[in-house]
């Protein structure tokens, strides 16, 4: 089942007078999902909701009144599920109808019905606080921005700032599962082993080299069987192709310290500078919502290799597997909100600047035959563009520290300092077409704990 | 509770007779754990079971009848699991009274009423079909084993065959948790890109350099809360240190495609060269049972960098962080099964000659405030000892098949064919204490499904 596409549905208005204001970014089209505990909770469980407008639809409250029932047992229960993995058991059919009834009832002027069963479910977003809307088996982290790679390849490889197997692999790595945290934990600084400049041998102490990076994760809603591969394009293979497996998009913040990555990622990549948190956003924004918003990738071109077969796109696909989404990061430090001063923007990229696209990622990843599971996140790497103030991390930005920037404060920052928040947002644009938002990922900086 | 170390405890008998034979290795004091299905089982469900020689004690059944019930409601209910986490989340203190109800009812000649109690449940191990003793949250794959980091060094990098930061930094990298499959499960030969010798495009096609590596893994009984670091020296800091957050430990094969990986492992490490699958032997042996084969660990001289404090076991833990356990692998052909020839010794090596110990992995994998849950997977990484004859995978044997092997069949492996069986073993002995068995972890090669 499928939405129409037409004009007319995206200019559908809702009864939520705030759903139909761009400035919110949560309109009737876009309707992401979270996980998140009510104001009012007794047991502290946290309950399914949608986004619309300023408030939460709490899918919990309403499936135990059986405003779901038409869905069946199946899906009636996943929606009393604290995050959303049960919803995705429940398989691709399931993901329209729920959508379909609820846009319905949130539709202004349909009738009086469905506003009478929804109205008392909605929460105030301002009093929830959000849990991860997934309980995530594997994380695995791509590195699919070319000019991320080259910004990073320039600083420790000048000679050879691509490696030879960029454009032909969607490089990635497992991530670690267990710390992916939500956006608002406080990111404790985390000490490790590294070899300060000019020492030969290395110390074990609060990173000095603490930054963030952008990225955009996408849940996996519908797996595959350990051995069976997924194909980039579903139509020609009858199967449900690679990006068909993606339930929807959020913003993540993949916490980097470049001073034990450095020492340690020889021969078998990040691990600890990486592994003490990865902050996602609380809303998972569906791929339906962002339909207006496909767009060619942006930076391969002609000369490029064509990718191999498996990671071919056809025509079709190729001139939609990319999102125009603007991602931004902010910074706010201690001393700015002591002054009452908004978080300054530090770059803006989009995240259509990715050289591999979600599909490509997704079929390269299974071409082995590797099992990606029900609520599986596929992080894109760090999205930088091709110019100045679009670079999707302090490493870049400041050159390795070489470079610092000076905030309106008179601060300067090589990398993050303690008290920091850094808030990443997302947000897609276009006339004749709703506003989406992706929400904010958040995290501040938290002092380190002090010697083990 | 403890059990006690002294030499009569080690000598005692259990009325199940194939226990007291040393051959078969699932002696009276090992007692290891396993998840299997019962030959009469009617919903097909897993049980948590003993190995008690030829045996496998059903721990399920034993729970339902009430014989736990002592241990209170949540350790019973942990034995209804098909899996171990449950009894994890018990905490420490449920493992040994568990062990020790066992120990004193397999004891030979105590009373009759353990035997009454137990025969019943007694399953003979070929008739069960076993599975994953854990669900694995999160697998991390070490690389501590200095003579495997040195012959593969070699190869790539023959002028720097060890990174410089090997002797200060236990390496390690997450692996991938969704493919970790249990012994018996057939291994479908990956494909996958990679450049063929001479040509300067990569293909996609089936490896062509498929190995396997012999590796120990340590499961985690108690994990830690993200950003609270878990000490070496448990004693000194009052709390359960970094070995005994170890439930057990398995053996491990890490099956390995050597040009995928060595295509795609620039610049963040091994991916898809490893995914496709990782096999886990059935039984998870306790550490109580390994106490009399606790040794210093071989390779560390006084010449190496002394361990960063983080890292560093105090003297008496130092003794003893090691283990003295025979690891071999054997292969049986298509060929050699057709003239019912036994599988051939590839490789004998020994645990002890780890560069770092399993509490200097877990000390080091939490230092930075990563978190360990319950379940979780820590592997050794390819064991290799300093001679030949001791190397851990093919691709040292045969160094990177320029020195293929001749098997007594006349047939010659570079890498792993279709059809080859990999069998790995472990066991300890030692003159006065019950000889100790790991099992077996099996995998046959399957041809690859072909082009996707």
């Amino acid at each position: 089942m499928t939405l129409p596409s037409d004009q007319q549905y995206w200019n559908q208005q809702s009864w939520v007078e705030s759903a139909n204001d761009p400035a919110v970014g949560f309109s009737l089209q876009s309707l992401p999902l979270c996980s998140f505990v009510p104001p009012d909770s007794a047991d502290g469980a946290s309950h399914l909701g949608v986004g619309i407008g300023e408030f939460v639809l709490d899918l919990h409250s309403l499936s135990s009144k059986g405003y779901f029932s038409r869905l069946g047992p199946d899906v009636e229960a996943a929606l009393l599920a604290p995050q959303l993995n049960p919803l995705m058991r429940c398989g691709y059919g399931a993901w329209g109808p729920r959508r379909l009834m609820l846009s319905m009832d949130l539709l202004k002027g349909i009738d009086s019905r469905g506003r009478s069963e929804l109205e008392p479910h909605l929460v105030p977003q301002r009093d929830v606080r959000f849990c991860s809307p997934f309980a995530v088996g594997n994380y695995t982290d791509f590195y699919s921005s070319i000019h991320h790679a080259e910004n990073v390849g320039r600083l420790f490889r000048p000679d050879q700032s691509l490696l030879p197997n960029y454009k032909w692999v969607p490089v990635g790595y497992h991530g670690r599962a267990s710390s992916l945290v939500i956006s608002g934990t406080g990111i404790r600084r985390p000490s490790g082993q590294f070899r300060p400049p000019g020492q030969d041998a290395p110390e074990f102490k609060p990173t000095t080299q603490l930054d963030y990076e952008l990225e955009v994760g996408a849940y996996i809603g519908v797996g595959n069987a350990l051995g069976e591969p997924i194909p980039i394009d579903g139509i020609a293979a009858g199967v449900l192709g690679a990006e068909s497996r993606i339930f929807g998009l959020s913003l993540l913040n993949d916490w980097s310290a470049r001073d034990i990555q450095a020492w340690e990622y020889q021969p078998l990549g990040p691990f600890l500078g990486k592994s003490f948190a990865t902050s996602v956003s609380p809303w998972v924004v569906t791929m339906d919502a962002l339909d207006p918003y496909r767009v060619p990738l942006n930076p391969r071109t002609a000369a490029d290799p064509k990718p191999l077969p498996y990671l071919a796109e056809p025509a079709w696909m190729e001139r939609k597997s990319g999102f125009e989404i603007k991602l931004e990061v902010h910074l706010s430090t201690t001393q700015m909100r002591a002054s009452s001063m908004a978080p300054v923007r530090l770059s803006r990229g989009n995240l259509r600047e990715l050289y591999w696209s979600f599909g490509q990622m997704i079929a390269h990843h299974t071409s082995n035959g590797c099992n990606l599971v029900e609520g599986d996140l596929i992080a894109s790497g760090t999205v930088s563009g091709p110019r100045d103030g679009s670079q999707g991390c302090l490493l870049e930005i400041t050159r390795r520290g070489a470079s610092p920037i000076r905030l309106p404060t008179g601060e300067v920052r090589a990398f993050l300092e303690d008290g920091d928040e850094v808030i990443l947002t997302g947000f897609c644009e276009r006339d004749g077409f709703p506003r989406i938002s992706l929400g904010e990922c958040r995290g501040t900086i938290l002092p380190g704990a002090g010697p083990i």
